[in-house]
């Protein structure tokens, strides 16, 4: 550490997409770099919901920070959460450690599940934004099936019923999978249950699914989900949610013992203690991603309103996105102190969209000339780009594992119920 | 269903290495098999300190009991916790499902460990029987060097440091396998920690390690743990363990964040229901595994007395003679029902034991000759004979691209603390 003593220091906040990018681009720069996360490992989300569903084991998609730190010398992590920044004296306060100044300050918290105030959402709803959240769905679905086999009758109550509410990615990627666990893979594990009874719905206020893509799209994962067993609703809103159900706009009823939300993100409690004005629920910044008045302060990822300054496009909360800024607030610093240059506004390079339905059913958008794949082509694509994009070669292998195993046998990899807090 | 009723029903309970061997030996049997386990898995319990020390993911342990039960017609499972057992009405109640009948009972509800009244054992000490337990170590550990990381200091009051309490094969297995974690692992992980000033410590009471082996074999233990930087005390006490350390008998302390516990077993609290008197805290039976009057009652496993009935031992607590022990269970009751054979008394057939000491270090003694394997070989060996018997072909997948990871790059599978109970 001596060495780096009088460097410029960066402090990076939240270690994942945005953080990790960040962290990665200043490993020739000049400065310390101080990376620190509330959690010792980066989260790949895009992959939440196969954990949910249990393709794929929480470890797989939960990698360690300190691998990413061993491989960079001017890189220290810290295990802590943030409470308070305070712009004027650069001093950034945690729960668990000393105070930490700093010459530039990326942040990239993330943010939560928005249920713009649906009742009982908050108790009953299990959203998919962190590997806690993802485990929690997948032992609450399991200890449902536990109970029901012992007691068959909870079928015909909507005891094992699932509603997901929102037709976005993380609600069709988590419909289909689920999908697949309970129509192929749970009918072996519970022989006593009758699961063609079981109701898999998926909720979507708009009038079509994957709305970011194109109707042909739409159209093909409407068509695909409901060949495997999930009721599309379109045009519904959801007004609120209980531990049996969800309650429809239109008054009606939907039975469900679990309800998973994928519709729509908020800011972290932080986000305003940046003393500007949230945007949408998002933090503005210029065309630098930097904080109005605090051009030593970047702010990236889901936080921040962010927006390609040659389209003029605000972009969505995407993993690609956040990496991007990161990796971008990470060369900024980088063309500052070692180059001596002026930084570039920030342009965001569009390498594709994709989004999966289940085993051999996929869609994607391939730019420059937006090629759209749907079916097997899309799939396989997909698998291909994520597993290289899963950030360690021994994460790498074991979901090649895993998925092997899923998709060759109906099987899964997990299945059980470990909780460090069991008694024994 | 329907087709087993009025077949005899066989109500197992536990689903460990007794349990699972008991319902496997009744798969031709014309019999209702009812398996219950207070867990949805089954625990490779021989590779816990693997879990605890980071080198295997808890879901490689730990096997999803449905697997098994849907290999098996007659077979079915219920995830419940036992609360008594009436052996007169011959019904077994639970928390969580209604009060069950049997016709045969087979009772493998395993042990716990025993602290033998050392003072602060049972709060302060890491016992290593269950997979929770597992997983609880290796969090206290990974969150113990996340704190040191930020204040380095504490290595000098031996917040990091371990004692081992124990020199049987948990201790031994243990140690060693602590020894690679912190020694290899952890330095690139942790780089502002002076990890030569942690201190791993193996105490036994004892004159020697792995005592139910060879002088020769604990000599090569000795030395072997040694040469890996684990300071060996023998002939030691512990008197009493607080959050900081460990007392002995001496009066002597030794400063340990973490003490792990290996020391012995107890049984658990049913064994008492049971109707006879404990000997040695576990429970005796006839030469046929059977509970005195009650002929349709077999207690097998840890929590039993086992005695082989060619030689008149009283066998060891181990993995080997659980599954054995409960495949003899089975065994007899479908010489009743299917072949209406009478019983032949029980015997354990040797098949040899090992322990693992790290990597390229092993001890094993291979029947009938007794020949003794240490180092490379006898770690060979290991390797394949826990490789061939984790339960499904997914968990040795994974357990070998684990270990293949662990063994050839001193990298660790997950070193990530994931709490279902986490905030976010």
């Amino acid at each position: 550490m001596t060495e780096r003593q009088g460097l410029p220091r960066v402090l990076i906040l939240g270690g994942g997409f945005a953080g990790i990018g960040a962290a990665r681009k200043l490993r020739k720069a000049p400065v310390d770099v101080m990376l620190v996360d509330r959690h010792d490992y980066h989260t790949f989300q895009p992959l939440l919901y196969q954990v949910a569903t249990d393709i794929l084991d929480p470890a797989t998609v939960g990698h360690p920070i300190r691998e990413l730190v061993h491989q960079q010398d001017n890189l220290d992590f810290a295990q802590a959460t943030v409470t308070g920044i305070d712009l004027d004296a650069r001093t950034v306060t945690f729960d668990g450690w000393e105070p930490q100044g700093y010459d530039y300050l990326i942040v990239g918290l993330g943010a939560r599940a928005n249920f713009f105030g649906t009742a009982g959402a908050d108790e009953h709803a299990f959203p998919l934004y962190t590997l806690p959240q993802a485990v929690r769905l997948k032992q609450h679905l399991l200890m449902r099936f536990e109970e029901a086999a012992k007691n068959p009758a909870l079928v015909d109550e909507g005891y094992l019923d699932v509603v997901i509410v929102g037709g976005g990615a993380t609600g069709v990627e988590t419909s289909g999978a689920m999908s697949e666990l309970i129509h192929h893979v749970f009918p072996e594990d519970y022989p006593t249950i009758d699961i063609s009874r079981i109701n898999i719905t998926l909720v979507e206020h708009g009038d079509r699914l994957l709305a970011m893509f194109d109707q042909g799209i739409s159209d093909y994962t409407l068509e695909t989900l409901t060949d495997r067993n999930v009721k599309v609703r379109l045009g519904e809103q959801v007004m609120g949610i209980d531990a049996d159900g969800v309650d429809l706009g239109t008054g009606e009823r939907i039975a469900a013992g679990t309800t998973v939300w994928g519709a729509g993100l908020q800011p972290v409690p932080l986000a305003s203690e940046l003393g500007v004005e949230l945007v949408r629920g998002r933090v503005p910044v210029d065309e630098f991603l930097r904080l109005e008045h605090h051009p030593e302060v970047f702010v990236v990822g889901d936080m921040a309103v962010t927006t390609d300054s040659t389209t003029g496009v605000v972009l969505a909360q995407l993993g690609s996105v956040a990496l991007q800024a990161g990796e971008y607030a990470g060369k900024t610093i980088d063309r500052l102190e070692r180059k001596h240059k002026d930084p570039h506004p920030f342009h965001y390079v569009d390498k594709g969209t994709m989004a999966t339905i289940g085993r051999n059913a996929a869609v994607a958008v391939v730019p420059p000339h937006h090629i759209t794949l749907t079916g097997r082509a899309a799939f396989a694509m997909w698998g291909a780009v994520h597993l290289a994009l899963l950030t360690g070669g021994d994460s790498r292998m074991a979901a090649m594992s895993n998925w092997f195993w899923s998709f060759t046998t109906h099987n899964r990899p997990a299945r059980v119920l470990i909780h460090p807090d069991d008694d024994d």
